[in-house]
Parts: C-alpha cells; structure tokens; sequence
C-alpha cells in the first residue's frame, strides 16, 4: 500500500475504540479517498487487522488495479461480508449515516444480527472523516489547482465565443467541451451560463435564451481532475452596463474582497461571512443576497467547512474555500463573484488567477 | 394544476390511507415526476388536502414558474414543515426509506416528535411510487424517444471520427459535444467509450489510451431530454476483427436477439434474462457474463423493472427497458449489445435504429 493511503487509513482507523469495532464506509467519494479506487457501488471494511475493498463483478478488475487496499470480489454480500466480520471478531460495525439510506441500513442491521454484529449509525464517523479530508495534503491542493487551471483555460476560450444571439446552452455546452478538452475528466457541475434577468436566479439552468445587448451574463464553473473539484464565478457585460448594473457589481465586488481580507488560520467561518454580508447589508441590499458566503471545495463540489452566518468552524492552513457573495434582483438581474482559495499558514493563496474588474464584451 | 401532474398527484395520494396521514418526498427525481419541478433540493408534501413543494430561496423564483403544485419558499424548514402538517392535522408521515439517509431520518423524526407527527419509513412509500413510476405515459415515451435519436445521431457522427491513434476520452468527449449540440441537457451516465482489452471491463472508463488497428470499441452511451434518459450500447471493430473477435460478437448478438424475441405483455423479467443467458451459457462462455440482461430506464438510467435472472417481475405495454447481454474476457477484449425499448400490447418497440451487424471501420 502506498504511504499516503496508508496513512489516511490509520487516521480512518483511529476512530475505533475496541478491538471489537469496525467501519464500513458506502459513500463512493470517502471510499475513493481511502482506498485509491472510485467507483459508484462498493465498501470498504476497515477492521483493527484490515483494510478490504468490496466490489461486484463489474469493478473487479478495475479495482484489482486501482485500489491501495486488498480487494474481495462479493457474490454474496452479507455471507461474504459476515465471514469477514467473523473473522476479526467484529461485534460493532460503524456506518455512515449521512449516506447510508434508512432501507439499505435496516437490511444491513437485519443481515447482521443474526451474526452478533452491531450496527452504530450516530453521525461521529462520518465527522470524523469530515475532519480527515477538511485539511487538504499538498497532493490534493495539487490536483485542485489542476482542475483551476483547467477550468480558467475553458472560460477564457469561451469569452471568444460570447457574442449577442448565441444561447445559453451552447455557452455551457462549449465551456464543457473546452474543459474536457483540456482535460477535466467532468465538470464540477451542471454548469451555470446564464444572461439577462435569469442572472437573478442564483442556481438558473441554461436554456435557449440568447444573449443580448446589455445584458450581464454569469459563468459559475468548475472542472473535475483525478476527482478533486474546482469552482469559480465571474459575472461580464455584453455591450453595455447600466449605471445600476455597474453599481451592483461594484458593490457585490467590494463584499467579495472583504471576505478575502479576514481569509487566514484561527478566524471562525461565520467572520469570513460577516464581512461580505455586512457590505452587501449595509448597501441595502440584505434581503437579495439569501446564501452562504462559501463552502469547501474537495472531492466534492460542496464540503466542510460551510462559510455561513452561522458557521463556528475555525480556518486552518490546508482548508480550501470559496468566497463568493452575490445580489439578487428578482426580474432584473444578479452579480455573482467567486474565487476559491486555499488557506495558508500567513493568509490565503487565491487559486483563481482571473481578473474581477467588470469586464465588457 | 396541469392534468397530467393532477392525475399522478392523485395516484401518489392513493397511497395514503387515514386522514391522518401524508407523505414527504425528498427523492428529487420523484419531486420532479409529480411536481414537474427537477431540483437537486427540497421537499414535496402531499396530504388529503394539499401538495406543496417546499423549496429554499435559491430555488424559489424558478420552482414558482414551474411547479404545478403550490410552492412554499421555507427560511426554517422544521417549523414550516410542522405548520403544514398541523394545519391538515398530519399525525404519520410516510417518507422513501430507499432515499431518506439515516442522519436526515433521525434529524427529521427527533423534529416531528415534539408535533406528535410520527415517522414511517417501511419501504411502502418507495414501492408504490415505483409501481406509478414503472408505466410510461405517452408523454413520456416521446421524451425517451427523443432521448434515444439525440444520442442516435451523435453517436453516427462519432462513428466519423473513429480512427487508430484518437484517444478513449477525445472519443467521449466529442460525444457528449454531439449530444448537446443536439439538444440532449445531459448525458445518461459517464459516456464509455472504451477500446482493447479494456473492452472486458463492463463499466470502463475512458482514459488517454488510444484506438489500435484490430480492437473493438464499446460505446456505451445515452443522452438526457427533459430529465428522461436513454441508453444503447454498440460494439464495433476497428481495421479488422479476428475470427475469434468475430465469434463472441455473434454469441452475445445471438443471445441480444433471443432476448428480445421473448418480450411481451405477461412475460416475467426472469424468462427474459433465461433466453439470453441461455445462449451464451451453451457457447461456454456463462461465467464471462456477470451482469443482468436489462434494467428499466426513465427520469433514472436505470429503474424498475430489472431484467435480471431472479426477477418475478412481468412485463407490461409501457414499461421501457435495455436488452444488452455481453461476453467479457478478462485481459482480452468484450463485447456488449445493447437495445432499449418500449414493451407495447403485443410485443415491444425497439426505440434503437441503429444496426446490430458488426461494423469494421
């Protein structure tokens, strides 16, 4: 096994007390993350003694090549993963509960019983591995750079293609087909290329709507490398941007550039978001801007830590986050700027090298 | 509300038996079906008296223009939650255990408790919606269909682009391009477009590798209209093809036709699966076939019913489903074939044009 995947699984095994406890991870992405090996169905059981990675048929081969860890082709698996459990005189099995589903769990309880196993879904696995993957290691800060690149690559090239009349979908359809094409093995999302007044829609699906003179057009975007995640927003003009346009944007902006001011290790998640909110209240405009200010970026698009109001999580060297307020205008338009960043020991390191100015095309 | 979405709104209602009762829907696709509003977040509640659907404000102006049930923007979703349900005088909600996780579930319940509303999550729910779920209405047929000719079409096209050097993943990548380029909002599944020996695995995934003279190519592709999926698998061979390339591609051709001959009203999956394996089993080759014969597709790639050997599911007009057997020889090449189709009063229709005949480019 390799260092590092050895590693993540001691950490992963220091959440079991006694000897008789184990874990059995069913979340594809945790999985990935300590066995080398994605794939959408399978579990890995890490007992005190071992780590092994459960496949159907169809991964088999693929999983003998990938994954760092001992791989077990199940026919049956509940006899295949009960001999398992016998074998290293496991009486308590931790699963995770935020993705375990109420029906897989009772038939996993079921099948267990009546070997003297105990299911344990309370939540502290599934923090625990929170915790593990909050703090990205330079191999990872690596590959969601990559991701950056190859995203930021894609959205300049789509600039050339922003002209008045072309839609929305063949914005987001050419910004994917750059990405893949320079690399990205997905996007981070359903890509959001939206213009006009659907701007004000925070989450609005690219349609036919084409693009049109004076309108704002908002790109959020990311791309997927090696299974890390990007994600970015920059908001541009077409023609022209009205005195309240410009307004808007500057003062969406100038929240934007606050937050990045506190970004540094020891400063609680809900400051970042204070700072942004603060601005964009204190313009007016509170009430249109309904979201958090950040989340986690990683093997998910959305993870720990979550930059809200709320939020008492601390900033540590190692975190990535977005920064990435925004004002709503409900049939008029939206601003929405974004930067993912990585937390460093003295501040931050901007992962996003695109300009912010308000960019007319 | 809409006709179509009352009438699915009263079939899903039919599930509810006391006055007391209600459902809470968290499945988004399911959300989708009955409310004709697809978002990755929210809630779908449904008493004797009212449906609504309960989203966050970043979903609130595009779930107003196209919900057909009445929408309620939630700011605390437990509060409003039990406001709804007092007001009908709800004192069980039903909820999909194969979709609830076990954290949300126990968040959810520890909230009701407290309103005397108590929590069933038995599975019931879930099998009902499958039930309503499993018969495509003509509406939705249409959408399959025009699922099925976008990833047609640019499959057709990609065939052009086939030639020895392209990589696997220029291959998916254009494909995806041609699909929405077309009109497809996404692809089914990550596109497989898988060449060489990596054809042997059934769920490859494209890599840097690139098309030798001599290897198969499985493309295993499927495009998404309206939320509805399609999903075809073609094998083809590049330069040449050996004689013993040549004859596993006619067992698993044999076998995709013997299947098909069999589907029709009152025939169960299993009889389905039987006729293909049955085939490929004679020719020696049973062990190298680990998967079902088919799968149902719809609002998900792959859904009730399952064509599978152990299924006591019967075939009815409506049900739409894959008839793809394939042989897989580890570290030597695969082949898979793959038909979707609608089973109708008689017989089926298959929605795939595409020739089965093996094509050398």
């Amino acid at each position: 096994m390799d260092l590092l995947f050895q590693k993540r699984i001691n950490k992963l095994r220091g959440f079991l007390g006694n000897p008789d406890e184990a874990l059995l991870l069913t979340n594809e992405v945790n999985i990935g993350y300590f066995s080398g090996f994605f794939h959408s169905e399978g579990y890995l059981l890490v007992t005190q003694q071992s780590a092994v990675l459960m496949v159907d048929f169809r991964y088999h081969e693929a999983a003998q090549k990938k994954s760092q860890c001992n791989v077990m082709c199940f026919s049956k698996l509940y006899e295949d993963l009960n001999s398992l459990l016998q074998k290293d005189s496991v009486r308590c099995l931790h699963v995770e509960a935020s993705n375990l589903t109420i029906a897989r769990y009772q038939r996993l309880k079921k099948k267990l019983q009546d070997a003297g196993v105990e299911l344990c879904a309370d939540g502290k696995l599934d923090r625990h591995i929170e915790q593990l993957r909050i703090i990205k290691d330079s191999t990872e800060l690596e590959k969601i750079q990559k991701a950056q690149k190859i995203a930021e690559n894609a959205y300049l090239e789509l600039l050339n293609d922003v002209h008045v009349g072309i839609t929305e979908r063949e914005l987001a359809t050419r910004l994917q087909f750059y990405m893949k094409q320079g690399g990205a093995e997905d996007v981070s999302f359903d890509l959001i290329t939206i213009t006009g007044k659907k701007t004000s829609l925070p989450h609005g699906v690219p349609s036919n709507d084409c693009v049109c003179d004076g309108d704002f057009i908002t790109c959020d975007f990311g791309a997927v490398y090696e299974g890390y995640h990007s994600d970015t927003t920059r908001t541009v003009a077409v023609g022209h941007a009205s005195e309240h346009m410009q307004d808007i944007y500057n003062i969406v902006l100038t929240a934007q550039l606050a937050a990045l001011e506190t970004i540094k290790p020891n400063v609680k998640c809900s400051a970042v978001d204070k700072a942004a909110r603060d601005i964009i209240s204190q313009a007016g405009y509170g009430e249109f801007f309904g979201h958090s200010t950040g989340h986690g970026v990683g093997l998910n698009i959305h993870e720990q830590p979550f930059v809200s109001p709320k939020s008492e999580t601390v900033l540590q060297a190692g975190m990535v986050i977005t920064d990435e307020p925004g004002i709503y205008l409900p049939d008029m338009f939206g601003v929405r700027i974004e930067d993912m960043l990585c937390v460093t020991e003295t501040g931050y390191k901007n992962f996003v090298s695109l300009s912010k100015e308000l960019i007319i095309i």
